[in-house]
């Protein structure tokens, strides 16, 4: 056995290749809480791009208008990537998507039934003849659109094999280049999924014709290790979230999928087209759009993934790296936090340091980032890269905002009440309010409240250091919800206060624009 | 198949019956930034205890005196539970483990040593025939010392299959009565780690004199898999921790694996001993210790793990909670969040309603709390069970302290240099400072430390609303590190600035203590 990543073999043929769909964007953003901006679906599908992952699932055109925009958007800007729109099995959902898709490069509709017998008799209402013919109809509508269709069992795992045969052969016949099999509500054990993919292909006359793909739910936490089996059975696509994002206990992870494939590669003999030094830069990522923090000891990116503890542990991996290390940190992107720069670093430094980093800033975009920068750096004695990252992307978020926060004063403590004064900026027009509350942080989303008025809710209020010490960046994330709309806001700061407020701001910028967009297409 | 947990088969025979062997206490309080305090150990070894977990590894006795003496403590309070203490396979190191696990009605002596090729050549320096001595020694010195002996081999998926099994026998031949096997570094594929079991099964003469045992790292996202397999290859002890906290991406998750026995019961004939409605309490005990927050969507106990958003999800649900639901939310002990009391609650409510949340308070400590309940229903316009709980935690959290938030201004904002004049209460004398600082937590902390002095590093500053609303409690998780030590403080209040400067001083006082205890050692 070796634990040496870098001689994995080089595939033998095309059937090693295992393609990675990620469903971030789709399923992914669909759970409570994760819903992304237009901005963030953007950012997030760039990098996935340039991570080489095989498939986007952009979205669920028919779901909303502003899920149709990102997918447009998205397939727009995905260079190298398939794109795909997802679409009940109904012909106005294939016809959205088509639509969506159409701007892609390599556009794929994916189209999903359930085929289980609790989802037919209960959601459905549908006879197993009616839903045979059903995935013949909605499969050939969207062969006629794009190339590449997907074709999905919903709740396939809880599907009797003669069943599922006769539907995987029924969608092969009509088109689908790839069959997907899902294990929706995360039921399936590792032994069950590979019998079903064996299964499956050895009865299916034509399955050679399809591309078999495994989609699976964490519920039991056993998502990745299903998605393993499933691709012994024969799969070669695997669904996947970064980060595990999605609905419940979430999908299998991205990260968890392309390190097991690549570490053990002597076991599992498949290559994926991902680099994996980027994981860690798209778990971040995704972490900051969604709001959704990482646990420090979650496999691959969690923030103790390679950390030691124990005087035993230390001592053996001082003696030998390997002893307790089958990955390498950088083999993932985990860099050590370095010292970058301090108050006398100059623009061209900056801007070198920041392409370092990923980010391209325009000229104007770049001046605020180094005037902020300064600013920083006055306040704060070693600036780190996660600072530049946090300041930077909180220059993203604010980015376009209408209402942008001026000045603020803040007296808490045990006194109370705690009180808040407030400018905010309007359009160049100031406005000044002053509000008490249960708490500063209350005192100031008051005031706010007295500036733009709102029916929202707070779900989420959250603060993360970005960097240590006591001087450190605030990041502080705010989710609000009205009418079944959710927005979540960022802000970073030194202040806890200003990052609260700027956050609050942002959330509400997001709330007003939703409600317009809303309003446009009620119209 | 069926997904109703209730119809699980009895165990035909006490064959089917699994083990839960938790490593919260040990391999999960080892890793970076969760160590915990004698009183919260308690607090979690009670709690198992109730649970149902049949072994409790409550420490490394030989580590430090303060590991020693919450081993020694837990054995004294346990009721039910095996208690366990590690102690590698030196002499000095299994009497002190004997020593402090002999408090306990079922002591366990919990011995290792390393056996793969790369730990022998690299950290023990040591052959193959010396390391099988050195099991018999340690074994046997082990086994005279108590009667329930458990034997690891560390790293042994790791390690040659032919080699292993003179090990085992040797352990066995020893006296050792449970033999665990363990991939140490979150290596093995659910196929390999059960073909091992079986092997090493089949091979060694005496193994039915042991009971085998898994403990799995879950590196690559494997852990949960990878102990169902091994029981799977005949292994029927499984070693875990709540909300799988351990070194690196920790070890595999209670509750996942407590959960895919009980739901998957028709696949997996097994059950376990542990009250599955008690996981949610337990998961949440551990992450305000270990102040290692639940990731949203983390299996059977992250806040989504039971939520629901797509509309087609929520359609299916409506019609019937099985096409999408596998087990019950009650099932692990999750409730709705409840509007439980007012500012008009008495005193009998209020007790009533800490029993019924699991608390049981003296006369004292209940005047206290109620005073700070009233308190809190008059700024919230809700209290929630959660609300009850941190006030409690709290409560638990500083009692005893030597010194005492007495009152606390903070003035932050744009215009900064932000500012803290606090007073502290030390043993009833009164202390204000006032001091500036990068944003106002800075400026608290600041002013802490002109009256209590030290050199700790912030290594984690965290806040969490523990209910929604923008009066929510907001719960502050701080960590400092000392020349190694490591302390976590938390406090709780509606003013973030009040619950920061709570959880600084709690940490702060916890740092005193254990130079206090270091001091007292060196002696």
């Amino acid at each position: 056995m070796t634990t040496d990543t870098q001689t994995a073999p080089a595939p033998t043929s095309d059937k090693d290749r295992v393609k990675i769909f990620d469903t971030t964007l789709r399923d992914g953003e669909q759970c409570p809480g994760a819903s992304m901006t237009l901005d963030e679906k953007l950012q997030v599908a760039e990098l996935l791009d340039e991570m080489g992952v095989d498939i986007i699932e952009a979205g669920f055109p028919i779901a909303s208008n502003g899920d149709f925009e990102a997918v447009v958007e998205i397939a727009k800007r995905v260079e190298n990537a398939v794109v795909a729109g997802l679409a009940r099995a109904i012909a106005g959902d294939i016809a959205r998507a088509g639509e969506a898709v159409r701007h892609a490069e390599q556009p794929r509709i994916h189209t999903f039934v359930s085929t289980s017998p609790i989802h037919l008799a209960h959601q459905m209402r549908k006879s197993e003849d009616e839903v045979v013919d059903i995935i013949q109809a909605t499969v050939a509508q969207a062969r006629n659109l794009v190339e590449d269709v997907e074709w999905s069992a919903m709740d396939a795992t809880r599907t009797s094999i003669e069943y599922l045969c006769r539907c995987v052969d029924q969608a092969i016949k009509a088109g689908a280049t790839t069959i997907n099999l899902p294990d929706t509500v995360g039921y399936a054990t590792p032994e069950e999924y590979e019998a079903m993919f064996r299964d499956i292909r050895e009865r299916v006359p034509d399955s050679d014709k399809a591309v078999f793909s495994v989609h699976c739910h964490d519920d039991l936490g056993l998502a990745v290790a299903n998605s393993l089996a499933g691709v012994k059975g024969g799969a070669r696509q695997v669904e996947c979230t970064i980060n595990g994002l999605g609905e419940r206990a979430g999908n299998a992870s991205l990260e968890e999928i392309v390190m097991a494939i690549k570490t053990r590669a002597d076991a599992m003999p498949y290559v994926t087209g991902v680099n994996s030094q980027m994981l860690m830069r798209a778990s971040r990522l995704v972490s900051a759009v969604s709001a959704f923090p990482v646990q420090y000891n979650k496999a691959i990116v969690g923030k103790n993934a390679f950390a030691h503890e124990s005087g035993i542990h230390q001592d053996g991996m001082l003696k030998n790296t390997e002893t307790y290390e089958i990955m390498r940190p950088e083999d993932v992107g985990v860099k050590e936090t370095s010292l970058v720069m301090g108050k006398h670093s100059g623009r061209h430094a900056f801007r070198e340091k920041l392409a370092s980093l990923g980010y391209e800033l325009g000229d104007n975009a770049l001046e605020d980032a180094f005037r902020r920068f300064k600013d920083l750096a006055d306040k704060k004695k070693h600036v780190f890269d996660e600072d530049i990252e946090a300041l930077v992307e909180d220059e993203v978020a604010t980015a376009g905002e209408a209402v942008k926060l001026a000045a603020l004063t803040v007296i808490a403590g045990t006194g109370g009440p705690q009180r808040a004064t407030i400018t905010l900026d309007i359009d160049g027009r100031h406005e000044t309010r002053e509000a008490s509350g249960d708490g500063p942080v209350d005192a100031i989303f008051n005031a706010i409240k007295m500036v733009i008025d709102h029916n929202a809710t707070l779900t989420l209020y959250q603060v993360g250091a970005v960097t240590q010490g006591t001087d450190a960046q605030a990041e502080v994330s705010v989710r609000l919800e009205e009418a079944g709309k959710v927005v979540t806001g960022r802000g970073a700061d030194t202040d806890t206060m200003v990052a609260s407020a700027k956050a609050y701001l942002s959330a509400v910028n997001k709330l007003t624009l939703k409600r317009e967009r809303l309003h446009a297409q009620a119209v």
